[in-house]
């Protein structure tokens, strides 16, 4: 059973507040074997991937090769069933004409004072992307973060996937193949973010890198960033439906149990302005977790983090809705348009009875990487701005910098930076 | 004297390597002492402001306000200078015009499918925005910072700057003040840190921190990470200039010491084509330098960092400075445009010989804080798009859901995941 709380309860902030700061996740702390991996990566190479490989995946890099061949990718199309990959075909050009949308435009232009100026976005020139092994292994998230890449236009993607016991999800290899990632190795965890960071013999170094992973994947990102740039660092996922009474109970409680069976860690959280109708909700919930493959998963992830918050009326959730600020966010009732207007903080926003979040995961187009345990108050999905970067550009004449010289040299001046004050004076015989 | 690398040598790839790889900032271990403090002002509030404040910064908070007031900020005004305030004045309104067009536009659509997508862009609710105190207290960094948060529509714009034996710089609050900034405590350090992100009973928490500090600011920065966005963590500073022999040395080398000045671990680079200009260039530092008030500093950043890099022709240092990535980078020479539009790699290009870095610090419209140490390769100076996140949208009615239900649930169950698929085929009735 998952909580309940009641706006008008006089209780109602405290509960929420506490509610809102509950730790979903202890990550563990695994800096100091980090570190040595990445020492040992740094210093011996391939030959480091090799032993970490044997060692932590049980899989032979010396007999399979640490790069996967195009002989792999092809036996990775035939034994994967033709109806998925069609499906992932769908997705990835899905994927592709919604990120197109989103490549940045430069800006070059020349203002009033005769002062050109300018933006100019360039791809980043390699990126790579760990891909978790294993059961995490999705063939969807590779979509999701090679796409937006290859959209920008980076030129090498490389993918880092652990071979466990030798062996990679046929469709993992059909997905990178589809988003056109130009290479792929049979390395994974911390061993693998320090190759992509510094290099060995086989794999050259990148310059950003992206996607999720385990602890030890998340502290080894942390600890290469600078080196290379990193993406966000995901936590836990999480859902909020907001749902009046018209909504049946059954598809919202498929909703917030297709959230919990990522992870005993995830959340899934209905507001509805119908007591009743949450009542349904928790029965279709607990009807629906008898029929599930991964009910244990769900019903641990409902049961300790699972929430349904009542209240007067849906308007009145607003400012409720800002401040879980979820990664996810249903909006099913009928004047969701309006709602959406005044809300500020969410990862995404499903709108409407016909709009499951899982649409999103796959097959809508837009990305399901997206900002975790409240981060949307102050960061975004993934999209094509990942993978690109903005150099700003100027270009004065000796008029724009004769106009601009006074102010510059009196700031300079003010700062106590006499050197910046002469580079200006200095061209103006000043 | 700063080193100097010959392209045609044989052993210039190695030089230049190591060159790039020099560190040249060691980053003090401040870690746990950062932990306590956060800890301490979680715990404790506004009382540990007052007690770190006093031991820190020598500045009593009970007598000061831990808030600065309106009345600081008008006396502020009366004992800056008039000049120095128009000068600001100037900037501000520069720096506004230019960072008016980043603004992103929301984007929504119906595609072929009849699937309604989109893209919503909000700005974060509250930004705190750190400054240094004593000499490196920049009111022009002030400006770089909120003025951007400000266009971007940050309703409160939070500054914390310490209070050194109880002094702030008046400049920063005049800068402040004319940038729109709503709030400003007399606290810095991580304690300062620790209260914008977690709050006190007098600072309410924002949800990102930008802006400059030291070892212990930039440590808290990223201990905080997560409950709140943050910047990148500024690394020392940087300039490349490219110039050829047509160039004055004097303006050359003002250029370089511009950067030098700021800081030992500074780094300015010259690349040019002839050899006798860059000997030119190196005298014209030295004489420079007996002139400089920042003469010590300045020296040795040259010394330690600087280098002039000689290449057969101009056209040939192309990969280089990809590969270098400044953060500011001067092309003074005839054709730059067209090696422009070739480079991938720096924060900001100034083009031509009448654009000294200088005036982009200051005066120019665009950002000055820049991706600095390398990481130009894959991250952009500060801009609008740091103050503002983006919500994806997504719409289907019932005509759309069939038809992009089957490739969702069949990508759900090759992922084992039999809840997402059921979430779509319930609405179905599959």
């Amino acid at each position: 059973m998952a909580i309940t709380l009641r706006q008008q309860d006089a209780d109602f902030e405290q509960r929420f507040s506490a509610f809102l700061t509950t730790k979903r996740e202890v990550s563990a702390d695994v800096e100091a074997v980090v570190r040595d991996i990445i020492a040992r990566v740094r210093a011996e190479g391939d030959k480091a991937l090799v032993d970490y490989t044997l060692k932590f995946d049980k899989a032979d890099l010396g007999a399979l090769g640490i790069a996967v061949s195009k002989d792999d990718i092809a036996k990775a199309y035939q034994t994967a069933d033709p109806a998925t990959i069609e499906a992932l075909k769908f997705a990835r050009d899905r994927i592709r004409s919604h990120h197109q949308r989103q490549k940045p435009k430069d800006d070059r232009y020349t203002d009033a004072a005769g002062v050109e100026l300018g933006s100019r976005w360039t791809a980043i020139e390699a990126v790579g992307l760990y891909v978790p092994g294993g059961t995490a292994s999705y063939p969807s998230s590779v979509l999701m973060n090679a796409v937006p890449a290859k959209v920008a236009g980076v030129e090498r993607i490389v993918i880092v996937v652990p071979a466990t016991r030798g062996v990679i999800n046929p469709l993992v290899l059909v997905a990178a193949d589809l988003a056109g990632v130009s290479e792929i190795y049979r390395v994974g965890g911390a061993q693998a973010v320090a190759a992509l960071a510094h290099g060995t013999e086989t794999i050259m170094p990148v310059a950003k890198i992206v996607g999720p992973g385990n602890a030890y994947v998340a502290a080894a990102k942390r600890q290469v960033f600078g080196t290379v740039g990193i993406d966000m660092i995901a936590g836990p996922s999480e859902v909020l439906v907001v749902a009046d009474a018209d909504n049946d109970p059954d598809w919202i409680a498929a909703d917030l149990l297709a959230q919990a069976e990522h992870d005993v860690s995830a959340q899934s959280i209905l507001i509805t302005d119908n007591a009743e109708f949450g009542k349904a909700v928790e029965q279709a919930v607990e009807r629906q977790l008898k029929v599930l493959p991964r009910a244990e998963t769900a019903a641990a992830s409902w049961r300790d983090f699972g929430a349904v918050i009542l209240v007067p009326a849906l308007e009145a959730s607003l400012p409720l809705v800002d401040r879980i600020a979820a990664e996810h966010v249903e909006l099913a009732f009928d004047d969701a348009e309006s709602f959406l207007g005044r809300m500020r903080n969410a990862g995404a926003v499903f709108i409407g009875r016909h709009t499951p979040e899982v649409i999103g995961d796959y097959v809508g187009g837009s990305n399901h990487v997206l900002p975790t345990a409240r981060s949307a108050r102050f960061s975004s999905g993934l999209s094509v701005l990942d993978f690109v970067k903005r150099t700003s550009i100027l270009k004065l004449g000796p008029e724009q910098l004769k106009l601009l010289a006074p102010a510059a040299i009196a700031l300079a001046k003010a700062e106590g930076l006499d050197a910046h004050a002469r580079s200006v004076a200095i061209r103006l015989n000043m």
